[in-house]
């Protein structure tokens, strides 16, 4: 990829002298930000800029590594054939006209599409922006000139992965501007063809210029290779995705199958490989910059010192806290007594610390308030970050930055402020911060959610790898033969039968073939008894009447026999086994996702639970460590751990079978979905119930 | 309260000529703004800023409406017995040391309470910033005078009262001079001793120079009143709710009694009074500038056309808007005829609209394509409102600002926009627009949520009245008699007796006294039959194991009957009824709320949903739309509708009920609590199978 950030020699493939045009654009920042030779292409032109230019790329007499090309789309494959003739190893095409635009534009597509193929040529785009990189000022983009001429980019360690232009051209001023972050790297990666995410990413890992990515993504060009690079960053990773509600969980609910490729499925694989998930533009920056800022686990449990200048700003904060799972920090008495003598008599010392009475006593004595208050908190070890509320034009409150900088630094906790103010003091103090790295917000409500993206912060997972089939002691034959044997749903006993062979507890049931069988098993099993008719192919089983709960004596087993029997007119057998005693249902399964492949689902279970919807997704195969963390990912958790005097879960033995659930997703490409459902949480552990195998 | 807001004659109690103190600045403040009389009060000097110092009030030979203390807290009992011998209609209490500091201030601030009740001197505060007016000019507060003097203060139309002190000083400067909006009056209460919410929002609600309310309390004075104040008023009101963590819904889950006065049932009063709830300041604003842009209810269902510079940008929107329950609109043939002449031929109309091709079409042509866009989305009757992104600074995009206004105006169609763009453009930008009275944002996600608000605002509802006795066709004589008799827990028996007696459906349960009767009961009712042993003020009955279930023969009924008569040591009654077929469980109560008295709750059933917590509130008396709209809070309403085959709810008649629970908590006040649990979903209509009622 080094060839697209920093060429040796690059071609303008439609470079032009009309200002209003994109192709003038290109060019004219080339010439502005990069200091090696520039090309200019277009056969109605012999200079442009005071630059030679060239009728085709092969006609250059020098060394390209990179061409931009905005040309028409149609002329395209033309200008490709003529970089790959030349040897130039890559090409940015940022004429739009391609697959977003229909039918045609998919073939115009595929055409450059099998030219990069057949020669190696490495493709980036179409329809996309280029790069801006505001470190090297290599900008190789149509965006407005007039913004790196002006000095307008703010050098940065954010480096961007977007799937829209305007995040590396509009946005982009607007965020430096405003002294929201300066920026590395931005990648516009437009119709990812060919190069996309999992090229660009790997190099954002290794760059020197990088501490932390931010990727807008409307799709995942290789979902599982994208996760598994995640998985082993050291550099912290944002993303948003686009596009997240057009298949809603809602549509979904119904069948787990079909929520394959949904924005819950993508969610679950973010939160799984320890990535941070954003919702909007401007908060995906502002997580962004803060991770930039604390790039690090933060060590503690999230318990936060709010020192403020007003009671009310310090209660909403609370609020929030609560909510992002943060805690607002019991002071210890040293703590308490050290801000106690900056506070007037009558006033408890209570957190949040409301410093404004002490500001006003305090005034004209020279004494800085907030510094000695922030000392206090920072040396409580009941204190792992601190949030501090200030007011840019106020001079009584006058905030040392410098001073504030130079505490968190020494403390090693991250210290955040909540910014009031006049505007242009605001941005004075804001651009001062920036260059402190110290994260200045202006809602309290974003200020604590990246407060609380910092302190959850989670060390890198190390990848997980294919399970081994000799290393999981199941036993393949019998798949292996169901699998020639059958296809579509396997019937449940089948089912449940693969499922206990690959280490998932299910009932204990028996198959019987007549009324004797069943009478002389029922009796040895045990009352109440579960009976149910099965016949190949029909998984409905409720809804035909072949399931009998709560058969109590012999005399319902033979009524039950007899019923079952006939409306299955015959044709078929019938399970037995106890029932499950325990209220707590859960449901289990596989579902193979497009874009992630063989995903693991665990949600809740019941009607109730399915109205309120609460299901969590992982990508397979998982360790045991990413079992449990799907399994901590449950809204309803705390239903697993003994809730109103139920059996309590052990966690461990379940994040034992969401393991192999998806292993046998991974080691049996034919299964299309697994559904457990219910898996009761009983007396001694959980227990599949009713299961299906669907196998395509 | 006119006295407060355009007194005539101002004592400030406490004016000082030392430019550091907040007896300066208050003064400072009214010579400033105010053009009455101004009296400066204070023994040491004689005069102040050019204007006569008296020693005391009643030294003043003229009248005055209003006196402003700002003295230490011990002195202002004094100060205010001299304000009520002159005769002084209002006091303004700004000096702290009261009732927030602890005990002594509590009786401090008592002692002048009872000045007020004796004298009728009605007084504002203490410990708050008094009022600022920014359309008069009044600002009777120590707020900094450099804003008042540099014209600062932005006027606009919406009015607040808030809680905290910032909210009427710094944050308004900030929000002033960030060009968020303008401001009329912001009445900072204080502690609230005697002038409170219930005061000020009745003027206000008259105030011609008001719009929108925005209120920040911390508490609420008299809930009830303020609620039907808020269903009165045909101006919007906003309202954050300080303190909503305090009491989180998972610790009081465990019983509905405990959940009075939580944030959850406050949420669900404002919500009922169609209050839109704040969460953050400045979002506050947020909502309080889109409401007095579109202040009155927006035709339609919330259908949005969303015209854009970026792809991304438009399905960024559109992931909010599906969230907030807006939908992206369908637009009709003759919109994208309209826009399709626009478009470059290559490119389909879709909705979002990408106008960027367009845009870049038409440069240099004099056709404004956001223009024809905007004309031809607003004249679409799919349509209820349009989302514009647009770019500050960006002259290809120019946006007319004037143009959009008039055709959003014609329109009567609600016209949002997102700005991006550089710093100084974009403040001049926001500057124009706030002049136009088009709410323009910086984050998509606030955007959608202002909009959403704008589009789901409902008209104002009527207040309820107090149910009127006679009115209800029920028995009285029972209770009453019942409430002589008893205290705390009424048994399951009783309590759905006098349930039923007031409309309530029950099952239709038989008390018996023997073994033969209950046989010859079991045999009437039919099988499967529930049996429950019953003795006074035990309510729990599961777990002392007093609940038989599933009763599914006369062996059975014998045997149940001796355990139940066994586990009761003969003490106690037996009821039976045929278990209630139906999976779906409701819960349904009734709490006294502290601060708004009797409020209705109804839940999700079912040990699920208690994990995932799902129960919405509403305070009696409820008219029959009040309890359909608390149907419809609930997440989960849709398994009213029939989910999976279960029976549907008739809406109607579970809201009567949702009535009648109300109406009992406001006719009985020895009514505690009343809880349902659980209303079963049947086939012939809901059905309350078990029910308490709690007696104080």
């Amino acid at each position: 990829m080094e060839f697209f950030f920093n060429p040796q020699g690059i071609a303008v493939v439609g470079a032009t002298p009309n200002p209003s045009k994109g192709g003038f654009a290109i060019l004219k920042n080339c010439i502005t930000g990069y200091r090696g030779n520039i090309y200019p292409v277009n056969p109605r032109y012999s200079e442009i800029e005071g630059l030679s230019c060239y009728p085709s790329v092969s006609a250059i007499p020098e060394h390209v590594d990179l061409a931009i090309v905005f040309v028409p789309a149609k002329l395209v494959p033309a200008a490709i054939k003529d970089c790959a003739a030349k040897g130039v190893p890559g090409v940015m095409i940022e004429s739009g006209g391609f697959a977003e635009t229909g039918q045609e534009g998919v073939s115009l597509q595929q055409s450059i599409k099998d030219i990069s193929e057949h020669t190696g040529i490495r493709l980036w785009g179409p329809n996309c922006m280029g790069l801006v990189d505001a470190v090297s000022g290599h900008v190789f983009s149509f965006m407005d000139p007039s913004a790196l001429q002006r000095g307008l980019l703010l050098p940065g360690t954010i480096s961007l992965i977007v799937q829209s232009g305007l995040l590396s051209a509009g946005f982009l001023i607007d965020i430096m501007t405003h002294r929201i972050t300066g920026i590395s790297k931005v990648c516009s990666v437009g119709n990812k063809m060919d190069v996309n995410e999992c090229d660009l990413l790997p190099y954002l890992i290794h760059d020197t210029n990088t501490r932390v990515i931010g990727l807008y993504l409307e799709s995942f060009a290789d979902g599982r290779r994208f996760l598994d690079m995640c998985r082993g960053s050291a550099k912290p990773i944002v993303l948003l995705h686009g596009g997240r509600s057009t298949k809603g969980a809602e549509a979904a609910m119904s069948h787990t199958a079909s929520m394959a490729g949904n924005h819950i499925i993508i969610s679950g694989a973010l939160a799984q490989a320890g990535v941070t998930e954003a919702r909007d533009l401007h908060q995906m920056m502002d997580l962004c910059r803060s991770l930039d800022a604390v790039s690090r686990p933060v060590k503690g449990s999230g318990r936060i010192a709010v020192l403020t200048f007003s009671g009310g700003a310090g209660i909403v904060s609370s609020d929030f806290m609560e909510e992002r799972g943060l805690s607002v920090a019991e002071l210890s008495q040293a703590t308490k007594d050290d801000i106690g003598q900056l506070f007037p008599p009558w006033m408890p010392v209570r957190n949040p610390v409301d410093l404004w009475p002490s500001i006003e006593k305090h005034v004209g004595t020279g004494i800085d308030v907030f510094s000695k208050a922030l000392a206090a908190v920072l040396a409580d070890p009941n204190v792992d970050a601190v949030f501090v509320h200030t007011y840019a034009g106020n001079i009584r409150i006058g905030l040392d930055l410098a001073d504030l900088a130079a505490q968190a630094q020494r403390s090693g906790k991250p210290v955040f402020i909540w910014l009031l103010g006049r505007r242009d003091e605001a941005f004075r103090f804001k651009e001062q911060a920036l260059s402190f790295g110290i994260p200045v917000f202006h809602e309290i409500s974003r200020a604590v959610e990246c407060l609380a993206a910092v302190c959850h912060q989670q060390p890198s997972y190390a990848v997980n790898s294919f399970p081994d089939k000799d290393a999981i002691p199941v036993f393949f034959d019998e798949l292996d033969e169901m699998q020639k044997k059958y296809v579509g749903p396997l019937d449940e006993y089948i089912s449940k039968r693969v499922l206990r062979r690959h280490g998932i507890p299910t009932v204990a049931e028996e198959l019987v073939d007549d009324i004797l069988q069943c009478e002389e098993t029922a009796v040895r099993l045990g009352f109440p008894i579960v009976m149910k008719g099965l016949q190949q192919g029909k998984v409905h089983k409720t809804e035909l009447g072949l399931v009998r709960l709560g058969v109590n004596n012999i005399e319902d087993v033979r009524q039950s026999y007899a019923v079952l029997m006939e409306k299955m007119n015959g044709q078929g057998k019938i399970v037995m086994y106890r029932q499950v005693k325990g209220k707590i249902e859960l449901i289990l399964g596989l579902v193979r996702d497009p874009q992630f492949g063989p995903c693991v689902m665990l949600g809740l279970g019941g009607i109730m639970a399915e109205i309120l919807y609460d299901a969590v997704f992982a990508p397979a195969p998982l360790t045991g460590e990413d079992a449990l963390r799907l399994i901590s990912r449950m809204r309803g958790q705390k239903i697993l751990d003994g809730f109103r005097g139920e059996p309590f879960v052990n966690r461990e033995e379940l994040s034992r079978i969401l393991v192999a659930v998806g292993n046998m997703g991974l080691l049996y490409p034919r299964i299309q979905e697994i559904d457990v459902n219910p898996l009761i949480i009983g007396e001694n552990g959980v227990v599949a119930v009713d299961a299906t195998i669907i196998l395509k």
